[in-house]
């Protein structure tokens, strides 16, 4: 696989873009010069380390880190600010990394196609793209990347709805692994929240170097808005060890339901069975037995029987 | 829907309010000039946003929060606070937003027109309503605002206590889903609260500069009562974890007093339904069978049988 | 009713109480004259305000919390240290509060006149009781509500312990009820004392003007006596928490000790019951039915399996 | 009783006990200019306590503490560190208290024999020991107080393994009952040492007044062995609740074991019954009734259906 | 045993290792003045603590940490810093201790032979292994065992996915027994990683003296693979807990079936019981009794009364 690699540069008030492959970039050096300027790139391999080694001395770390790592962090060094984000795109089981080396005049992205297109329309929308340095590119990324945690966030809710939903209707092993599947999938976006939150704050408390401080602002609303999802994703935590409990009540519930049908069916037939049985005792002198009113005694008595036993149960409030 | 817009300013030791709508503000220019002022608007849409915009500066992260968010926040902006409130007019499922933007000598309020009308009728009863500036009708609207919380906190409690009645007498689905229910408006009350005392808390140690500081008290009086309630919330959350486990318990409980029912009747039958077959064989030489005292010596054996077990029974406890 | 209100102020080496009605010290100034001086009073009405509002300064917020709050807390005034401390005297559901403005030469409290008077007599029994001015009033008052947090914390731990005593013998619904009212008031004690140690510490932290540095250390020790206390009720929940769910095993065991009764009971008839049943048929030709020896060998052979399940349960150990 | 004193001083390279009692002491002022000394008494009472203040300036707060309470803790005085120290001898229920006065050329110890022994038999090894003053005693004594507690800690891992290796062997009401001993003694051992390291804590942060810097090491390391028996204590707590969870989980399984047992029986017996029955019926007509190989067909219908219900339960998994 | 020794140090461009005994490094003292120097042993003894502490002045408090501890922990000393490793070798049963003395010019590792090779070889594919002194052989050290615990998590992680693929196929005390001890070994494994966590933590913040601070950042990198893991560790846990309550949900599941079985069994039988039951009584004028179409019409009528029955469970969902 080649390279790709997108340059994004600003041409007078609107923004150009050059895709080419990482060799042309290293022959025909004109398109690194451009300053400010925003690369995007698929990947990483050993030729785009040797290309970001060389050309913007990204520290070899960040390079490691974005190559292994699973988890958003922050890491400030001399000449940029590497930023990990992972996020997820359109479900839990999407999960996608994001690299992102943020420079006095330079912005490197290396991540997915999708993410640096939904940008680069946001970007192209501004009115003036470029008028604040790369800054505003990286608001642009993580705002889109909250759209998307936001947009998980819905999905799960929606699905602990459904859930809330079945759960006093169907009570079975499917709602369960549902229920265990969903709980397993909140845990999962909760933690990856908790991490993007913090890599946040700690990019607030460091960055002032990189960030024009009037636009302070945009950054605490971003780290605003990843609360509100994590915040959600806590009572989506909570919501679905309730529903848990409640399941596993309700199961209780119904083996009460089994037992009590078991146990006044025994109770009704049991004292009949006993009635018919001593009357087919081998025995002299059964009374009533040579009655010719004798079946009407006995029959009576256990329909009487059952009467007596249906009332008692009733009165218990058993049926 | 026209804009509506209520302006209110002072008249003397008293009040007076303007009701018309934007349009009609901004042709007529002189009614901005007012100061101090409050403003109260309904809703925001974009004609309420270029108002807000051209005539106080509200910084567009404000209003694009006011229009989607929903958690209480502060934001310390260069001319005024923001500041955003989630709060409950009645019960859980009433949820209002309610936006204010605190300026030198304007106080801009955007939510539902009850606490609007409750609020200027509280500060209408005041000696001297704007002598300490618009920093009093801040005051007044939290004031509201936590009788509100008061408000559904106590009828929480209520329902609580309902449900501590009920759970001893009757255990059944309805009362585990009345119970669910309870405890989700309790987290929900709970997060909701834990999010308004935060944000007061960073309001007071942010904003010495719109408090007069001889008021400070007002504000941490404030704080106090959100965090009394969040106390009460927290004990509620724990007083239905509480009476789920007891329900729970109370449902196995239910199970043994079933499955004992069926052991005693089935240990008092089965013996008795044995000889009655024993005696039912077609075969020679049972005892007893010829004789005429059979019967008695046969019944009197079955009633021995069972009243040995009864006597067991209530030895063991179960009866 | 009318306001009593008692006046504590030195007499030598001695105090003296002046107990009188809110209207006569109105109009006899002289009694609040001297200083320092402790002034009780039972509690609050608009007459009681207007007096501490002329005559101490306080403020209208001290007030309105001593009227409505439920949650001890401390406020530092200009002038004086509010406290307001909720305690239990004798049960957690005798809840009492107890307010305190805490002056240079002054300390008025609010609250229960049994409190007023075994503080009176502790400090009557000092050697030279306002040689620190009202500093001591307000340590003396402070360990005895800690002296009756501590007989609460006592009762409940002897509860916790007799619960326990019954938890292996008996498991019936009341026992149930039992826990969870005792679970119940653990938190709420908990809670309270968390409340009270807060107080206390931002107390200590805050009231340097008002305490000689060279006690410090007796509200220090105050401070730790809460916090042992903090820490018997927050060991009395774990072991609460831990009693339910040993029940709840308990109950458990005894359905699986019903259910082995029916099983054993049910398996050893059964086949008892098939054989009486098979001989019970009419049809020609059954072995052994019309031998003279056919009772004998039925009879054992109903005897053998019998001896068999026997054996064959209590090698499985079920009895 | 007498009120024993030991008093241990220097005497050249070694070191001498004096064991005496108060009143001697008090005759003879001589025992106490030894300087620096370590003075150990039994227990706290009147003739002690004046002893105390009258020689040695000790608070009486301290004095109290040390009558009454039941929590390490940790108070630095003008003239000396008041420590009181919560171990264990041997086993929970042996709790024993310790209080420490260590001021700059004396240290007082309060509490058991058996720990003054061992640390004075710990000193007599040392080749200076009172090089350092006082503060090597503290540490001997600290040392001991870490070895018991480190005693304890194994002790009850121990049992935690015995319990492990019975719980999947015996489900009963015993098990669970030294299960929920075991429990809360894991509670006791891990508050007491969070409370202990607490205070060792503290006095590290706050003695460096009385211990030499080029020691802080040995305090430190003291307070990370108290930290490892605190992390082992969590462990046990976190490796109970498991126990009790797969505990009550087992007995759950029991259950279903027997009520399979049960439904397996009555599954396979309930058929035949039924057939033997209705051949017991006195009607006309009854199919094979009155032919010879009746008996046979009927037999081999019996046998054929228990085969195949056997068959069909060992397919299912539940034989 | 002898105490075998290692020595490496720089030579040229690569590095030299000597391999004797501690004896022989005695007698030839040339071998300790290279400088900077890498040295390691496998174990502490008598002879190994003298040679500690005469060359190296290395602390006895260190080396009884050595010894005896089983906890993570950095303590600074004047000369060197003392870290202690816990780290797993393959599995949580093979738990291994590493010590490391590290001073300006000299690093001292006592611990397993296979570490110590494996970072001896990573050691000799530097391009200049000593260049920044043995800084880096200790971070060398580190990636090492931070390695081996990625691959316990790993492992840890597959065994909880087979667990979890399990869990909806079997319920029985094995599958309990391998979730309870994996669930032990995910508490110890996240216990360790906290206590390497906080052990690198206060590295970073207290060894500035020790490391070039350019390099900070692999330190830093360090910690973030260390705090990965921690939290892989502890969404194992939670997922533990989740599969534990799932299986305990199943389990009464699996008993609601047996129940079903049951209840159906025994309610379509006994009413065919009794039918049959009714005809087998020893009496006079039982209806169609005498009929020759009695046999059909009985037959018929339990025939019907079995699949109104069947019908009645399908509907009710139990079949
Ligand atoms: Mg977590
Ligand atoms: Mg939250
Ligand atoms: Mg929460
Ligand atoms: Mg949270
Ligand atoms: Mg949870
Ligand atoms: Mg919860
Ligand atoms: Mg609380
Ligand atoms: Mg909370
Ligand atoms: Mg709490
Ligand atoms: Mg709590
Ligand atoms: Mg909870
Ligand atoms: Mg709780
Ligand atoms: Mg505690
Ligand atoms: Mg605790
Ligand atoms: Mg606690
Ligand atoms: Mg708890
Ligand atoms: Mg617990
Ligand atoms: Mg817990
Ligand atoms: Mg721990
Ligand atoms: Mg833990
Ligand atoms: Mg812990
Ligand atoms: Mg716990
Ligand atoms: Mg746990
Ligand atoms: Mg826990
Ligand atoms: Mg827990
Ligand atoms: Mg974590
Ligand atoms: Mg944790
Ligand atoms: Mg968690
Ligand atoms: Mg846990
Ligand atoms: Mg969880
Ligand atoms: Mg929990």
């Amino acid at each position: 696989m080649e390279n790709l690699i997108w340059i994004v540069s600003p041409e007078g008030d609107s923004i150009t873009t050059w895709k080419t492959d990482i060799r042309s970039v290293l022959e025909n050096e004109e398109l690194l010069k451009k300053s400010p300027k925003w690369i995007h790139l698929r990947g990483i391999d050993e030729q785009v380390e040797n290309f970001l080694l060389k050309n913007f001395k990204i520290n070899e770390l960040s390079l490691e880190d974005c190559r292994s790592e699973g988890r958003s962090k922050v890491e400030v060094f001399e000449d940029y600010v590497f930023v990990l984000m992972i996020y997820f795109d359109g479900g839990i089981s999407r999960q996608k990394k994001l690299c992102i080396f943020w420079g006095k005049d330079f912005i490197i992205t290396i991540g997915s196609r999708r993410l640096f297109e939904e940008t680069r329309k946001n970007l192209s929308l501004e009115e003036r793209p470029f008028e604040q340095g790369v800054e505003r590119i990286f608001w642009l990324i993580s705002s889109i990347v909250a759209d998307k945690f936001k947009g998980v966030t819905d999905i799960l809710e929606e699905q602990a709805d459904e859930i809330e939903a079945r759960v006093f209707k169907e009570q079975n092993p499917e709602l369960l692994e549902d229920i265990s599947d969903l709980s397993f999938e909140i845990l999962t976006l909760r933690r990856t929240l908790k991490q993007l939150r913090d890599t946040y704050k700690s990019l607030i408390s460091s960055v002032s170097r990189f960030i024009n401080p009037e636009n302070i602002h945009y950054f605490r609303d971003l780290l605003d808005e990843i609360s509100i999802l994590y915040d959600r994703a806590e009572t989506l935590h909570e919501f679905t060890q309730n529903v848990l409990s409640v399941f596993s009540s309700l199961v209780s519930f119904k083996l009460n339901d089994i037992m009590k049908t078991l146990t006044i069916l025994i109770t009704i037939l049991e004292p009949l069975m006993l009635i018919s049985s001593f009357y087919g005792m081998n025995i002299e002198e059964l009374p009533f037995a040579h009655s010719p009113y004798g079946i009407f005694v006995i029959s009576f008595l256990m329909i009487g029987i059952s009467f007596f036993l249906l009332y008692y149960f009733r009165r218990k409030g058993w049926i």
